[in-house]
């Protein structure tokens, strides 16, 4: 199941047109070929429209937010729905500053997300925002354990329903959940957060993946969401003792771009909530 | 000859100002201290005029383009014209949106371009545009072979006389040419496609080539093209079974931080037509 | 002594707000992530403020600077200020433009650095500017070397003493010093020069073991420099015949992600003056 939504990447190859950070969109660009998609950057207002209509899929990601690009996401979106291109919103530090939160509350206003993926941190701050009347439940942690699972997963069903997006939240467990199921996902490797950017490739890789399975958006997430976290497990365990955080990085797109789809099903951990 | 090309980015070390884009900006500047130079990025308009004074060369690229740099480009494109500095091209994306082919256009008629490097699409868009009369010959395949090479060095040439610039149209086969001669070159290796920048790379140590050779900008052009190619090769054969991508944008760089002259000139292949 | 500086950075994991240039942001994310600190980037004056404020320290660096950014800068600087938390100041390029110089003095007036890191072109750039009735010195070479140790020493003491801030000066020889006392440091290797963005990594990281070391500026920036020099070696150590620059970016990245304040210790390499 997870193996057709990378061959489909790899059969495919969409051009993925990224709005996204100057921090670590190179890597972005980089795990994008390596998966077997096609990378455009561009955030002018100017051609954002343009650019979006000759692609197959939009990443949104606001970290590096500025007063410049926020009309190029909003144009860049709202003509991505008009298509029927996915679009995947990447809410980079919602939460840290009112520009980032206020942003992606009205990006999730005006644009209609196929996938939200970020932190639980970031999750929560665009649910509570979102005008929930129960606000967000102070009883989920910022940190999704076993014992917190069934809660985190309610939340992120009940936070799909109000967006119509595939909601994933990564983390030392990561959610990926529709309205009605959820993967919870156990691969990946804490080092990864020693690396800039794995989340912000992760979005970029999940665009890819949500644009060649146009009609499986919740497997597409999740496989994808798997590939990252498997090929955080294959590169870790190709490290040697001198090799830290900035070899970590080439290593794991690196094991993006052998990947395959057996690979990927075999080295899958998940269970279904 | 191409080892002269080589030989002299190393003894004068020329200093690169760059206006690019923020992908790949960081392999820019890695490369062309690779291969001896020394680069400047700054694109403000408040600067840009000053910083290409104390430099010996311009790489103008106009991936990620925005209203703000506009105007820098031109502005230090024109200065290293009345300095006679030698300028290079990369119209990235040009075709790919009004904003990109018009920015290209009107720099090309602002700006006189030592060298413009480019795939075929790119530069196809803009002899399209530059008012030639016949438009660009539909029967040129964006993809250069064995078969249509007379017919896309021909068209280089044409373009060579309209523009007085060495054109450098980059791909399976690359083809380096001005008005009379043409270097077609057979280094490089496919992969270098999977790896983001390697053509904004090679624009930016062309720069460094021209600048080092001032009164042979064809045979400095054809001689960078030809070091990326094989350093593409050199890095390629480096790779292990588990290298993707992101180990192999490294070995690009690292290959052509060793490159000799001596070696560039065994190793070049190419035909003049 | 060195070594407590390190390992406070480790323990308490200071968050550093960033604005920097675009062509080695991501190196200053992964070393700030190697030494045990954490990254955040935000140039947009709607947010500048209140990250500096959920942040422990700020690194200014005027690489790429813009006027856009110039406004956040300033707001930034005078919240940390008004928060008691470090500031670094990396003046990358005054000198070569009236932009950055101007730029540079306008921050040194407006906003108390507790660290200035630059190359001693650009720090004499910056006391020239700073109304010294003496000016410059000329006699200090841009080059520090054994002969001139002593005459660049008092010269950063002076500078020191204006500024209120830790000076460091990087070059053959480092020089950190405050109004009294300085460290002359030897670690480091030349070709750290053919790496884009060491002097950015290193603004980074001492902006780290600032924030973690609030009392011991001067001993903090000392250990920062002692370190990044240090992992220059260890990691040009480790290069293989076919590395080159591009290698070695990672290799020092991934030797600051394995050092510890032991070896730190035991391979400082410098005298006090």
């Amino acid at each position: 199941m997870l193996r057709e939504m990378l061959e489909n990447v790899r059969i495919k190859s969409p051009l993925i047109h990224n709005i996204t950070n100057y921090v670590t969109v190179n890597d972005c660009a980089n795990i994008l070929l390596a998966c077997g998609g096609n990378p455009i950057m561009a955030d002018d207002i100017g051609e954002a429209e343009e650019i979006t209509s000759v692609c197959d899929g939009l990443n949104i990601n606001i970290g590096t937010l500025n007063q410049r690009t926020i009309p190029a996401m909003l144009a860049a979106g709202k003509r991505a729905n008009t298509l029927g291109h996915p679009v995947v919103l990447d809410p980079v530090g919602a939460g840290a500053s009112k520009l980032r939160t206020e942003t992606a509350l009205t990006l999730l206003k005006e644009v209609k997300f196929s996938v939200i993926r970020g932190n639980m941190s970031e999750i929560k701050t665009l649910a509570s925002g979102s005008g929930s009347t129960r606000g967000v439940d102070a009883g989920i942690l910022d940190r999704v354990t076993k014992e917190n699972l069934g809660q985190a997963v309610a939340f992120a069903k009940e936070f799909s329903c109000k967006t119509g997006a595939v909601i994933a939240i990564t983390g030392a467990i990561d959610i990926v959940s529709d309205q009605e199921k959820a993967f919870c996902i156990y691969n990946g490797h804490p080092d990864m957060s020693r690396v800039t950017g794995t989340g912000c490739q992760l979005s970029a890789m999940t665009a890819a993946y949500a644009a060649a399975n146009p009609d499986t958006a919740l497997t597409a997430a999740a496989a994808s969401v798997c590939a990252m976290g498997l090929c955080g497990e294959i590169a870790r365990s190709r490290m040697s003792a001198e090799d830290g955080n900035a070899s970590y990085r080439n290593y794991i797109i690196d094991a993006v771009f052998h990947l395959t789809g057996e690979n990927l099903e075999k080295g899958a951990k998940y269970e279904m909530r």
